[in-house]
């Protein structure tokens, strides 16, 4: 019989990802290149979303200039390691995703009108599709040998301001994206027991 | 000087996680043991979440008698084929996630004020960070050699009343998980090019 299965990925594999990767606080001060990023993007856009709609928008914030545009909506904990990071990138989602959708879902041309002028199914669309696709770049970034440093406690509606001025899209989490330093982690805190989150039916 | 940066996973490690890995309709009759689920379940509950609250409740409904229970909350194009899948994940979240803040965030044990009796805040960050575990639980999937079906085409009321009587959870989306025939596959859908959902600032 054909083994139809794919093998799990390598223990060293599976670590990267999941079991040694942490959430960095600080990271070296070597540099994210744009190709990196770039390549980052062509990951992060394959993930799954509802009618492959792809609402997310993301801005990596890098040069000086842009990080002090950044610096007012952090919140006072976030904001000096947010400001040394390589990389910061903001995570959004277009109000208007759906103007793609002739491209994205060309074989049902009626998807559209599931969201223009409802704006309850863009939002919550919106906001759970970005979300996973926020998670994809957290991962991916790490499949690339990044580390990560994910926050929701900024001022969203002073990072729309900056960085999404014509209030189309709106911002969801921003993530610091570099090489993280030892020196800057936490322990690792607890994680729930199988049978207090998860239930086999 | 110390090389500190991380190497990128393999090309066949990006492969199985992002660039040929698909979301599978139709799968093969290979069981997924209940081993599986829970080595899925440990990597999951190792992904970042805000204040860690991990607020993310998965039921994987795979008997036959709680796949009839799944069947009428289904929609029409998604039912067939989710019954016939071997699992199907029900992501939800916890609106009383903060109870398990104490265990999780034990370094501030006043992070429970900042949800408890706060619908909004519970309901942002509960959404949010249940997606965000969903996003994980795909790629893990993926990496442990499943393949994935997403779907957020589902009656959530029935699915809460159903599988979450007491009322503390709500319904995400749901995600079928097997071993993937590619005799089901569509072509992939095209995605965004680079500038059209990204800016380097």
């Amino acid at each position: 019989m054909l083994d139809t299965n794919k093998a799990p990925l390598s223990d060293a594999a599976l670590r990267q990802l999941f079991l040694d990767a942490r959430t960095y606080n600080a990271f070296l001060s070597t540099p994210v290149p744009d190709d990196l990023l770039r390549r980052l993007a062509d990951l992060v856009k394959l993930g799954p979303t509802a009618a492959n709609a792809s609402p997310a928008r993301i801005v990596f914030v890098k040069s000086p200039e842009a990080k002090q545009k950044l610096a007012p909506a952090l919140s006072e904990g976030n904001r000096d390691k947010t400001l040394a990071a390589p990389v910061t990138a903001i995570i959004g989602y277009d109000l208007e995703f759906y103007d793609k959708l002739p491209k994205l879902f060309p074989h049902n041309l009626t998807a559209r009108s599931w969201f223009e002028g409802k704006p309850a199914a863009i939002e919550e669309t919106g906001f759970r599709n970005s979300s996973l696709q926020g998670a994809y770049l957290i991962l991916a970034a790490r499949a690339l040998g990044l580390d990560c440093g994910p926050m929701s406690g900024f001022d969203k509606a002073a990072v729309d301001a900056a960085f999404f001025p014509d209030g189309k899209v709106k911002s969801n989490f921003i993530c610091n994206l570099g090489y993280g330093d030892p020196a800057g982690l936490f322990p690792r805190n607890p994680r729930l027991d199988f049978d207090e989150f998860c239930a086999i039916a």
